[in-house]
């Protein structure tokens, strides 16, 4: 991995030093056990295992005597044999095959990398449930295909992703359950001249339970869906990260990453402040992805066995796990440090004349022009004429709607913008509607004997002053976002009572 | 997909027909909870309930306005709002978004397919579990790498392949419990104007549970192992297809699929009975596998929704389900009608001059040369070169083990092949080492001098009858393979008891 | 394929009807071949080319009796042979295998298919030209890390996704160029018992060269590259759609797709004007993937072959063209009638504070304090400093950026919008700097005594009225998109002279 | 990468020492060709190279300043410019963005590394020629479906790997020539401030052409097809590699890998002779595909950039060159050591009763049996039949055709071997047709009735001499491979002649 995005821990945990160490593990259990079955006398395991562990094992033997053989785990008893004497070396690795010893150190490597990413997950839940809180009351229009939805706050979009974080770590949590089995049933897993009993006891030692099934080496099923949970985790935090880069959008971000006091946007630009960490995160997905069909490939092998599966995990879940360490990490700097605006989630609701509550509106006049003798279909239609008349350019602004024809005209129109009316305040939906002020648009179907309909229809409805007030009252934040209540008792237990 | 492997039931949960007849329950299912709420007369959900149930839903008028309008969900509506009088038609898709109809409907979809695996899964495992038993005491050499191994039984590979596969049905199980979850919350998923009562009643009738924290759609991630888990199934069936392809290839078949009596291997040669079937089971897992990467890509939408994962969904599930049932009724019709060369199996064992039993041998060797002095590593090299000189061919043949200069020359070597001596009996590797007359090989490196003292070592060690008899004891597979009964009674819990 | 995204004429490619007639045109090719090698009168052949082309294929026996053997090939020969009179009968599909049938049907399938491919790509091509043309003055911010960036027009966005869809055809092309090998060489390629020449007169006629060194088929290898190819193409298709996603982002659009008069955009939001078109070519860009995917994996093949890649090329073939050819047509259509807002692309530059301009007046900057005494570093952060100044909310606004305590409090926040003062004209970053007047900014390093320097530097500079006009004169579109010639010059062959 | 597959001149090539040496040319480029075009005096550029090139890049400072400014290449401006009079300073990276510097260094460092492949290639290539011309004549069955088909030579196999490799090297040919490309037209592409004249002739010094139409990087399409390329070259090793593991599997190998004289297969099995360094190459193709897939999913790009592809083109470029070169390493070594066996490929032609002709001889029984009233099918079915008649096991081993029911039984069953009569030689289906005494099989359809008709028949064509002597020439490699001197011919070159 890159030493850029290489974590420490992950390093520590997949180096020649601790797998090493952690075969000693399985080789010393592995005698324990036999001895404990009164295979031979107890004293002979602490004998042995006084002398290896305080013998220091030497890597560079190891790597050079592997090269010799090309065998890494005989190269490594061998390498342990040379400080027992005679007598004690043929209780080393006595009737086990290479993954006997490998599979537990294999096991246990995995378990370890993934104690390094719960806490990870643990720390970037703790900043979505504080954002969650913190924005609890911050209004912002909901987006769906990009679009202005309705009204939601940025506390409940949080809590989204909370509680998809929370589904991918559940996801996660299935897949390492199974990393309990492990094997120590010889060279094709049907305890060839090894005594169930011993693997019971000497896994027990390491840690695992057996998998009873098992050819030479555990089947990779077991291990394919650790790589795919983790890979899921990785595209959810990339889901969430492109809503950032979405949302700092200039010209009106609705909020940013964090940006560095000393830190530069572009070599070329100096205004730029880029969501550079955000779009890392895109990056690290590919990867993640890339990793995970790696190791799902894995799952092929032939027979009792073949050894391509070695190599890709060497190199892949060590990397998939420094991918997804950083991601966290990274995540959890990114919202912890997160600038918001609400001011401009505030201004998107205003300047779209508060559409947002169109949806609600709109049930209104289903109820109320059904009365009038108006279907569904006429309701729905009056409402989305409404909205388009509203996002109508003014007619001076409708002026610049042409593709200029020389740069001189385009700098004119350009500078035209200055010299433009810019209206004082914004017409919402609610005011617009009662109007009954509708007129045929360029981009929907409705006749201009249509439109006259729903005027009228539009009318008699608001001549009423009961509609009227019950139409006024219906864009209402603590109305129309009530309900979010519920989401918060749901996903964090806040019970906020009613207000 | 294809004629060829598409699955009549799979078909029909996934057609247009069953879809909109799952969007209609979820439509009625939210009029009845919201009348069980008391937001209307329960009278108002019988008459709609009792004109939409007998109006059957035109499709391709529905097709026809989903053409026009663009919009599937808004055209069903727009379908069945024609039978209602119009005082009935506010109460219909009140509220809603397309997707609070639409999620419950495809979860339903999804877990009518998983029935539809789980039935393949139990015939399957049936299957299995008959010929694990059936070959309990078949002998063979188990093979790591291609290469004979250890003896084993057929019945015990069986049982690897049967363990496995149950932990594939875990990790699909797995990942169907998230299905559980279904959404009815409104155009984002914050119950807009939806209470969460009626969601949570909805859901109920139709099934579900709530997930708290959807946006406009149930978030992708709760899916993304479904197929995974589908893929991982198929990859699996493979490995057990491949390892039928690798028994099956002549000259010695140690078994092969069925093979009709009509049927015709190859056009141009009329002696071929290729193992098609299993060969097709690596096509489906390559499709699976593209299937679940489309599937995968899901998990990224922005913000509240975007529709990418639409077209995805309408054509790789039902294509990941026809590939998941195909291969299983294909795999369980390839083992029911396997036919077994057990003769074979035994050939392959004597004709390998039972190196099987080199791992038990080589511990024996152990033991004894270390009262000799000699260490772990000439243990195993007089092992390793005793096998090595048992595999030289016989003299007169490696008098062919040359590149021919010509085809003439070519066909006096084939030719020769009718008069070479062939042996009456195989030398077992058990008799060999006993006669203590290893020879220097050209493949290994001990010199005449290491071996010399290798045979006067093995000379001394077998003057002892005792040795003798213990070693002759050490190849006999009831002793060898005594230790599967465990895997029978673990996996089967078949108690065997003691021989 | 999913009705919706099916093409008429992939269907009548991939059809059974069409490949068995191609079938029969391999059959009839050899039988020519042959008699024009003189192995038998070229009487013969006009005999069976006349039954065979009179009697049309009976797909539904040919299906039946593939059931029965197991062997579509085997299957068809039997069909055609039941017309022919048993002396004609020998010479049917004699000396050959399935595939030197099979091989050249299936390439003549591919080049049609990807006959239809190319015209798309011809309509695409030409929309984009037209656009490139049309917006050639069309002035717009470029984005960067979804920041503005410098300035653009539109027309030159549209020759980068010319240039870049033109590389895309490229790699295409050269991929198609190797479907001109076919290959009739016999059961493992090597021209058993059939002639070179044979296979060289039969391929011509077929309009194919042979391929020297096929096995039973053609490797693999040579048709993965077309499958890349055509994901790599719907990626880059869909590269454009998201840009089309991202500039259509309310509340304002620079451009939207499409959007039919009758169309409606959501079920329960009637303001909405989904991009969902150019959402769906994401839905096609992961289908081709996950297709293309599957096609790659048939490179490996066992010897001589084995059929696994067979079910995969039946689905994924006629499936990847379909979704390629629904890509393109699409997004033609999205392009050709795409809304384009000028005046949206001008506004932004002008609420920019004209910061498209930063990198050229960075550049004078550092030039003219270099003369100061200050370095490249100084240089870069005044500028920095500037924008980031310009870019501060104003003070009224400014209190409105914290989180909202209460719903109440939103309400009254949103309200205050109205009655904000709402600047009547834009400052532009090339009339702040000369002001001399930077401010010391909470999210830069500089501290109160650099901002003073840097101010007396920039009143120094600017008093020269010499310099001052300098400066006013780069802002200047028709200046800053001098250059943009060449890439009209260079992509569309357009001489627009010095204007 | 983990330093077993570690690639030397990959590390340097990719090493930070290079890359900013290579960013260094970039600027030093740039500068030269502003000079050139009269900008400024070139003195000031001979100034500037003789500096820059006498000061070593200080990494360890420039890491540490990137750190802080978030910034990799304003990071190396920075730490160029510090060795740079003021009045220098201003022309360093003038006017220029990051990715004008990187482009160019970039498309170096790919190329650099495509040449390492390249010569890998070469030597690849060269063991291929030398080995099939070595065994032109040594004959095998030919292998379709794992089963043994018809004759060929060894060479001719190791011809159809040629072939296909030298298609793979004119994809990644096709692919590199597109590298060609390079930037540095500014900050979006459209030579905001830069000249397009600058740009072509410092890309000239650099190597390169300009792309008209970048953005502010090259479009990724250009560079995908090159990981595409790669990874189906891996692929396509893998493809051969997977053949050797094939034809290596005991008991009768017919080639194996190199084996070292200090080599051990397995911890436990001294015996073990395993193809693992065959089998590393399926971990090196599943290692490459996935480097692909992280490649590839850079095309999607956001508008004029955004820096998702930087991360996974830091890991994912070098690693997929490590792969590649060591996978062409590696299996240039395992066949230039590779152990063939020719007596093995002669036995097996021999022991499969020389069906290898079964292609031919049925197309003679085809044209003889017409004569006597039977069609296409019966003569098919007559050599099928005789086939599986040879097929049959004798009566005793047929006895040893059944599960055992105890371990004892399957002890006894196999002692019963050596007791085994074996033939002292094998009837070929040249012999055995001849003899007119086909039986009915369980395995196929035909009656007693239908053989009989079958024995009639070959009875009376086999009376015939003239018949004999032509069916008994029919088995006959010299005749039968003749053809293959086309292939020698066609990809070697080689113009044996007739014989």
């Amino acid at each position: 991995m890159d030493k850029r995005y290489e974590q420490e821990r992950i390093v520590v945990i997949w180096s020649n030093e601790n797998k090493l160490s952690l075969w000693q593990k399985s080789e010393l259990a592995a005698i324990k056990a036999s001895a404990s079955l009164g295979e031979f006398d107890m004293a002979i395991y602490d004998q042995i295992e006084t002398i290896l562990l305080h013998q220091p094992i030497d890597i560079a033997w190891w790597l050079n005597w592997d090269k010799v053989i090309g065998h890494d785990l005989n190269a490594f008893v061998a390498e342990r044999v040379r400080h027992l004497p005679l007598e004690l070396q043929i209780f080393l690795h006595k009737k086990l095959t290479s993954f006997d010893t490998q599979e537990p150190a294999f096991g246990r490597m995995l378990l370890d990398s993934l104690a390094v990413v719960e806490e990870g997950c643990d720390a970037f839940e703790e900043v979505l449930i504080d954002m969650a809180r913190k924005y609890r009351y911050t209004i912002m229009n909901s987006r769906t295909h990009g679009q202005e939805g309705e009204l939601m706050t940025f506390g409940a979009r949080i809590l989204s992703w909370l509680a998809d974080f929370r589904i991918a770590r559940e996801i996660l949590s299935d897949a390492k359950s199974r990393l309990k089995y492990s094997k120590m049933s010889g060279a094709h897993g049907k305890y060839g001249s090894i005594s169930p009993k011993m693997e019971k006891i000497a896994l027990q030692i390491l840690g695992f339970t057996p998998y009873y099934g098992a050819t030479q080496i555990i089947p990779r099923v077991i291990y394919t869906p650790v790589a795919q949970a983790l890979s899921d985790m990785v595209q959810l935090l990339n889901k969430i990260a492109v809503e950032i880069r979405l949302n700092a959008r200039s010209s009106r971000p609705l909020m940013r990453e964090p940006f560095g006091k000393k830190q530069t946007g572009s070599s070329a630009m100096p205004h730029k402040r880029n969501p550079v960490k955000a779009e890392q995160i895109a990056g690290m997905a590919r990867m993640a992805n890339g990793y995970k069909v790696m190791l799902e490939s894995n799952i092929e092998t032939w027979e009792e066995r073949d050894i391509a599966q070695s190599s890709v995990e060497r190199v892949a879940w060590p990397d998939i796990f420094h991918v997804m360490v950083y991601s966290l990490n990274s995540m959890t700097a990114i919202l912890s440090g997160l600038q918001v605006y609400p001011e401009n989630m505030l201004l998107e609701i205003y300047e779209s004349h508060e559409v947002a509550g169109s949806s609600e509106l709109k049930e209104f006049l289903k109820e109320k022009m059904s009365a009038h003798g108006f279907g569904y279909e006429a309701a729905y239609r009056t409402m989305q004429l409404a909205c388009f008349n509203l996002f109508e350019p003014s007619d001076e602004l409708l002026k610049l709607r042409r593709p200029a024809e020389s740069f001189s005209e385009a700098s004119s129109m350009l500078n035209a913008l200055q010299y433009l009316p810019r209206p004082s305040r914004i017409v919402s939906i609610s005011e617009f509607i009662p109007q009954a002020n509708l007129r045929v648009s360029g981009e929907l179907a409705a006749t201009q004997e249509e439109v006259d309909t729903y005027n009228t229809c539009l009318a008699t409805i608001f001549a009423d002053p009961v509609n009227r007030k019950e139409w006024d009252g219906i864009f209402n934040p603590a109305e129309m976002l009530h309900n979010e209540n519920e989401l918060f008792w749901q996903i964090l237990g806040d019970d906020i009572g009613e207000e």
